[in-house]
């Protein structure tokens, strides 16, 4: 069977998250449908990132397996004509080897999260980004956020779901920027626990808003305790950004 | 009675526009009776550009009189607080005086235009940009605007219900620039005809096309003729983002 991997923009808002859930509809499930109207099968898709109710995507990649041939194009313009009005878009298709896995075979995933940063709520941004009216030094979430760079026990910043076999992750970048108004966390690693991004973005507004100090972040984390991590950042906020694979 | 200025942002998608109409609300009106409930009176705001229903605002410039002097944070506060749930927030509120008026003292009106110009249909960006399926040339576009920066009548580019005076208006800025996979369109005057930021940037989308040429759309300017304006850009991708006034 033909595998192509699936480039995905979503706004999270309206969806349980990226799977299937029993209280509403999943991104999952809605580009799934939308595949399978047009393709006329049944199809299961695959991701690289599980996304939880609310959060975002500029970049999200699937893969899945259609009974024939079709052209790239096609797929992507005949699935996104599907979506509609769902805000999910198909930004490319391409056919992909047998050896391709959306989750398995991605090297390192990018996420954004974007703190709306002054008094006033939003307007533009609702449901956009995480309002934090009191004044954030991006400065010193910038300086809390490097002693989270590296190898780790993450057990702070996990949350108490979180199925992965092992607490250890290698974060490569946690950067804090202020464009304007707005503070912008990037994080990249080869993989996160479940909530680490939300997890870390909470502590880090505790930094920011000047009540942790970067060693009391850097003591969280060596803690390895769930009850020392920050109250965590609203999934509004968050968006999947990129996903890298080897070539 | 103590005038204040008020720095109002919006999502123009659920409203009828700034100005008040029978078949709708309008923002206007949503920003009158928030103020209202708080200050508990009537009150009438005069704004610095009105804007069409679906155009969005990160900067509109409206002044108001209280019969009672309020605190500046308290008028921003408390408005902020009745406009809920609504998409408009009030980013400022300043105490000046009685000879300032949003729309007379006003000295330029800065406008963004973003088109989204991909293949695939906008997932985050609904209503927030115009898209456009086919490739657009930025730097042809670009070329095009630049024929008409300067003093012209705008007779092409203005609406037939167009109610100033005189079409004559010096345009002092037509950017055009791609940033990914967006084209941003940046239009500065001391002020526009009614339509005429969506009427220029839907005649610099032909050219971008390829449907038109630079000469074309300086031919159209010079035929003061309203039946040679390409097909107007939508709302939705309109912003009005700044406001100047003397010192």
């Amino acid at each position: 069977m033909p595998r192509y991997k699936l480039v995905v923009e979503y706004d999270g808002t309206p969806f349980t998250g990226w799977q299937h859930q029993t209280n509403g509809l999943s991104v999952q499930q809605t580009v799934e449908e939308a595949i399978a109207r047009f393709a006329g099968e049944t199809v299961r898709i695959h991701c690289a990132g599980r996304t939880d109710s609310g959060v975002h995507a500029t970049h999200q990649v699937v893969h899945v397996d259609l009974a024939r041939e079709w052209r790239e194009d096609t797929v992507r313009d005949a699935t996104n004509a599907h979506l509609r009005p769902r805000p999910v878009a198909i930004l490319s298709a391409m056919r992909v080897p047998d050896t391709f896995h959306a989750r398995l075979s991605a090297v390192r995933r990018h996420y954004l999260y974007r703190i709306l940063n002054r008094r006033s709520p939003p307007a533009l941004d609702i449901d956009r980004a995480w309002h934090v009216a009191w004044p954030l030094d991006a400065a010193v979430m910038h300086a809390a956020a490097q002693t989270l760079v590296g190898r780790h026990d993450f057990t702070t910043f996990r949350a108490a779901e979180c199925q992965a076999n092992s607490p250890v992750r290698t974060l490569d970048r946690l950067d804090v920027e202020r464009v304007g108004d707005e503070i912008r966390v990037y994080a990249s690693a080869r993989s996160f626990l479940h909530h680490q991004v939300r997890s870390m973005v909470g502590t880090l507004e505790r930094a920011g808003a000047g009540r942790w100090s970067v060693s009391d972040v850097r003591a969280a984390l060596d803690a390895r305790d769930r009850t020392r991590c920050g109250p965590m950042a609203p999934s509004m906020g968050l968006y999947l950004v990129g996903v890298d694979y080897p070539d």
